[in-house]
């Protein structure tokens, strides 16, 4: 039986349209889908709501905006607009999905933009787009959950480095309006990772738990070396049993970048998934079904 | 003229042997120069003591030991003891080198052996062995320097993945014998990287200083990404000034792990080292001369 706290991110069957996404998650017995913008974009918001809401899935989050660390002008303002118009998206796709649908909007910092030295101005115009958007979120009843990145993307993609970081860019909001992203191949090198993970319970932080493994060689796209949980190095059991203590008990997605993985069938993928979260991870959830279902 | 308190690393030249390197370093006006293991070993110690002395040089750092994350067994206890061989070359060469010489012994920690899962039990095991290796470096007169490795390398290579880590492990020992490594491409991305300079600074462990840049796209072989300084995004300027202001008045080490600028000549390498470093770093160095020279 597939764990009914499993979530297939969108990202794991890249490739997969809208339809091919939900009935590959469907079939393999998820009840859960983290979306992606594309594939919504692509047959349209309304479209894909009805859709989703005939699956029966919830909604784990949606992913991805930010990509907000432009200094004022033309670009900032359609990074801003593009944002908010994901922060609808979000707020749609939850109504739309099944009881216990997170209203969660994934955000991505950013990297430093070409010809900038230094990272501390494009931090500070991403917590400046944060303050921005805020507000809006709050009003859709949406959550922006930051993502910190590894820090090998740290120039290029996502100034915010670290769950620390994150933690104190949320700081100034209601923790319901902005959390964090905790994505285990993200975290996992950081010394303080348990510490963090404790504080960011202690605070309402955590608006979603991502799980994918770290190995190396990295491929020569850094992007794309992410595993299935367990082949990899990460330690899953204290990872995961901190986010547990938290008293977090929403859906785990399982997201992976990698070539091989996208090549490969859909319920393939959606299989091995399952197969390898039940060794991996699921042992140490302590909360085996989402609140909201058993209520 | 070659600024006074630049040195070259040997892994910038690093196909050089030692008697090209000394060659290319003096032609070039350095005072200064960081040793390799390898081409002192390919020697003799004795043999490159004595033309290390002839050169005139300084002892910056000698590089590296460590990767000393394994069990106990017979592959530790032999890198335990290519560590203290790796103590004596440095003690020697620092006493072979010109007055300003610095005993310091760069140390990086070695990644997970293959096989484990989880890194806590690897940072453990270095630890363990630095407490083995102190009283020896003390003996010796030897500063061991650890050296925190940007987090894309936490798994194959540096355990020690920041410098509050570093300054965590080194905080047992007297900082004569057990400082850090501060090298900026490893350490930039940090949102804490300045006031982690302060704290080594206000506790003693600033045993060098490196430089030098990111940019992306990365290599296929991540370790290979380094750039000179002043090509890529890191800000030198804050990160310098924050080092100076500890009281830092040592050798700046330009180390660049490049295949094309180890494909190029060594005295143009030696001389566009010197060039970047003027432009990009020498500004923000406030101390123009070592120290030990003008007393």
């Amino acid at each position: 039986m597939t764990h009914p706290r499993l979530s297939m991110n969108h990202a794991t069957i890249k490739h997969a349209d809208f339809d091919a996404a939900l009935a590959a998650v469907t079939a393999a017995g998820y009840e859960s889908y983290g979306t992606w913008r594309e594939p919504v974009q692509a047959i349209g918001l309304a479209e894909a709501a009805k859709r989703f809401a005939d699956s029966g899935l919830r909604l784990s989050t949606h992913c991805r905006g930010g990509f907000v660390t432009m200094p004022e002008g033309e670009a900032r303002r359609a990074a801003i607009a593009d944002n908010l118009r994901g922060i609808e998206e979000t707020a749609t796709l939850a109504a739309a999905g099944a009881p216990g649908s997170r209203a969660v909007f994934v955000l991505v910092a950013g990297g430093i933009p070409a010809g900038e030295t230094g990272i501390a101005d494009a931090r500070a115009r991403f917590a400046d787009a944060l303050a921005e958007l805020a507000p809006e979120a709050e009003a859709a009843g949406v959550t922006l959950a930051i993502e910190p990145l590894h820090p090998m993307y740290a120039s290029d993609r996502a100034v915010v480095s670290t769950l620390g970081q994150a933690l104190d860019l949320a700081a100034p909001f209601d923790p319901a309006v902005v959390g964090v992203t905790l994505d285990t191949f993200h975290v996992w090198w950081d010394p303080e990772v348990l510490p963090l993970v404790a504080r960011a319970g202690a605070e309402g932080r955590i608006a979603t738990y991502q799980v994918c493994d770290w190995k190396t060689p990295l491929p020569a796209d850094v992007l794309l070396g992410r595993h299935y949980p367990g082949e990899g190095v990460i330690d899953f059991a204290s990872i995961t049993a901190a986010v547990e203590r938290c008293g977090y008990d929403g859906d785990v997605e399982v997201e992976i970048f990698n070539e091989d993985v996208w090549s490969s069938p859909w319920d393939e993928v959606a299989a091995r998934t399952a197969t390898a979260f039940d060794a991996a991870v699921a042992p140490y959830l302590t909360a085996t079904a989402i609140p909201t279902l058993v209520e």
